[in-house]
């Protein structure tokens, strides 16, 4: 079984790991599973070929045996589905780790994405600092409760899962706003994500490609 | 096995529909399993008792059988699982619709919801006019890539599943706005999802809760 994911020839981050292909290889590397990693220049991005995969002209993809999905959220619950070390034994906590990853990607990620929509998206606008504050803000509320949930535990519920790899991705989109500094359980908890064999695999990979040559 | 699930006393949006219970609710009644509904009064919202069931304060949770869960996506989709009618029986097509529900979530309703913030949260500022048109261009881009990608198909992968539930309860928030009228494909895609008897009773359900007298 070959698995092709896709990937920025050239993340518009340099190589910091936020591009979302990281989570995946992430996934992929928790799970031990090799993985061959197709580069899609940004004009490709949005030709038919790769609409044919992802409609919103995104990345990552996935491709493995006649199956193709996008969505990271659906990727990185696919592998751990069908491999072990991203889910949890007990059906109920299961049931939970997938709860993590939809509270990652619709509670926690919408926030934070609005970080890099007043930033990049709309940072030449005369409102850009003004609204700045009251999208800080908004994100703060979430993360006090994400930190009051969290308290002194490692992780989110018992074991490391699927779950924690979503969170702390999310989250890692916001550390460099400082934001996290406020909350030295979740900083410690990214900390103890990022510390992970497999995440540094995934990001060393990542960050080889945004460092290599581009073809000629 | 009962099922209990949360809802508003009073939803903000009047009984309209686009409170996240009715996802759930459409889920059930497509499912054909009977639910009941506690009603959390706004200022329980916060408090610890419904903390412990969803640390970000929000409704609808999901109780069943010492299994508790938060996040509509976690909850439609352990629907799906566990009960027919919401998922195909191939297991690539059960991939894809899973798939669907991360879009829905991930990717179509971030946008979505930036109607909300402009309107409601920041609609008092002075920028609040400006930035609707940006935010409606950056709807309309999304919707335009949904559009391509239905064309003239009923459903987003063949039968009705949870992935169509999701997409149509988030393209339902984008309704009131107008913004549907210019992709006559989506606009009839959601009519086929509200025109679902399943629908109508979750909808039905919900209104009956928001026009019955608050106990005193």
């Amino acid at each position: 079984m070959t698995i092709t994911i896709t990937a920025f020839d050239r993340s518009p981050d340099g190589g910091s790991g936020l591009a979302r292909d990281t989570r995946v290889r992430w996934a992929l590397e928790e799970a031990a599973l090799p993985y061959e990693v197709r580069l899609v220049p940004h004009a490709a991005m949005k030709a038919p070929a790769h609409l044919a995969l992802n409609p919103f002209g995104q990345i990552p993809t996935y491709e493995e045996d006649g199956l193709a999905l996008f969505e990271t959220g659906a990727i990185v619950l696919h592998i751990a589905r069908h491999h072990p070390g991203l889910l949890p034994g007990d059906a109920h906590a299961q049931e939970r780790a997938v709860m993590w990853i939809f509270a990652a990607l619709n509670t926690m990620e919408p926030p934070v994405l609005e970080l890099f929509t007043v930033r990049i998206l709309e940072g030449d606008k005369p409102w850009a600092a003004e609204r700045l504050a009251l999208v800080k803000d908004r994100l703060r509320t979430r993360l006090q409760q994400l930190s009051s949930r969290l308290a002194d535990a490692d992780w989110l519920d018992g074991a490391f899962s699927a779950g924690d790899l979503m969170m702390v991705s999310v989250l890692l989109r916001a550390k460099p706003s400082g934001i996290l500094d406020a909350f030295p359980n979740l900083a410690a908890y990214v900390a103890r994500g990022e510390a992970r064999p497999a995440y540094q695999r995934a990001f060393a990979a990542q960050l080889a490609v945004n460092t290599a040559p581009l073809p000629a």
